[in-house]
Formats: structure tokens, sequence, C-alpha cells
């Protein structure tokens, strides 16, 4: 275990396919990472669950769900408006 | 889903618009419900999100996030084939 929490240890899920965020996720754990924080925001949050579940049922079996939390962000757009979106992070550690 | 029994407090997230949850949410702690689960599966785990965030930022503002459980579950499909799909549930509780 290294003692310092390292920058690279957070996976945002985006519009990719769910397997490339597993990998992101896996890769990290395989790199020596402790924790891996998984983030999505809006309709996205589903896949970020996706990921968590098949990162701990199928790769890293040892991987336990730590922390999740929600909350609301408020995003800008770029004509000035403001709209709020959730927002979720699973935290999986070893 | 057939005959299965839906204890008061659970309230399941599914294709409607989000406010028709919120308001079952609402109503349930009027009614003196100290705790309520917002359950929800696959693409609708979003939505259950933002029916959290929702009822607890703008019409229950004592209501807290509690434990917070995401798994996987089995779906049996009419011609017997078997898929995953995860799920979640939110407590709120007051």
């Amino acid at each position: 275990m290294e003692g310092e929490e390292r920058p690279d240890n957070v996976v945002y899920v985006g519009k990719k396919g769910v397997m490339s965020y597993v990998l992101a996720v896996v890769t990290q754990f395989n790199n020596g990472t402790q924790t891996v924080v998984i983030k999505a925001r809006g309709k996205l949050i589903s896949r970020a669950v996706d990921v968590a579940e098949i990162v701990r049922n199928r790769f890293v079996l040892d991987a336990k769900v730590g922390n999740i939390v929600i909350k609301t962000e408020e995003l800008m757009s770029e004509d000035g408006n403001k709209s709020k979106v959730s927002a979720m992070e699973i935290t999986l550690s070893k």
C-alpha cells in the first residue's frame, strides 16, 4: 500500500461502451491502486453502476463497494443558462 | 412481478415521468413514514437518483440519504434465457 492517494484513481464514465470504463478501472487496480472512484452524471449514472458491478463480479473479485455518494451539480451552458444534473460517485476498494 | 408483495415504504422507479415517483415518495413521508427506499433497475437507475435528489432538495428538506446499495439481479425472460441487470436501492430517512 502506497501512502499517497494518486490523482489518477478516478474514472469518469462517459458515452463510450461500458467495457471501456471497466478496462480503465481494472487497469488501475492492476497497476497497484487500492481505491478507484467511478464518477458519472445524468443518464450515465446507470452505466457507472454497470461498470462497478462488472468489475467486481468478473474482473477484480476482491474489490468491494465502499462509499456511494449522490448529489446535484449545477451546469452552466454556453448561453449562460444554468441547469441541474444528478451525479454519483462509487468507490471501489481492494 | 406477479403477486410480489410491495411494502408501503418502497417506491419502484419505472418509465413514468420523474415527478410521478417524487410525488409517491413525498406522499409516503407526509403519511408519517420515516424511511422510504427508492428502487430501480437498468437504465432507470439514473431516474431513481433524480427522484432522491429532487425529494430532498425541494420537497422534504429534512430527508437524508442513508444507505445506497448496488447489486446485480438475474432476469429470466419468457423464453427461459437469463440476463443480468444492475439494480440500485437508495434509502431516504427523516
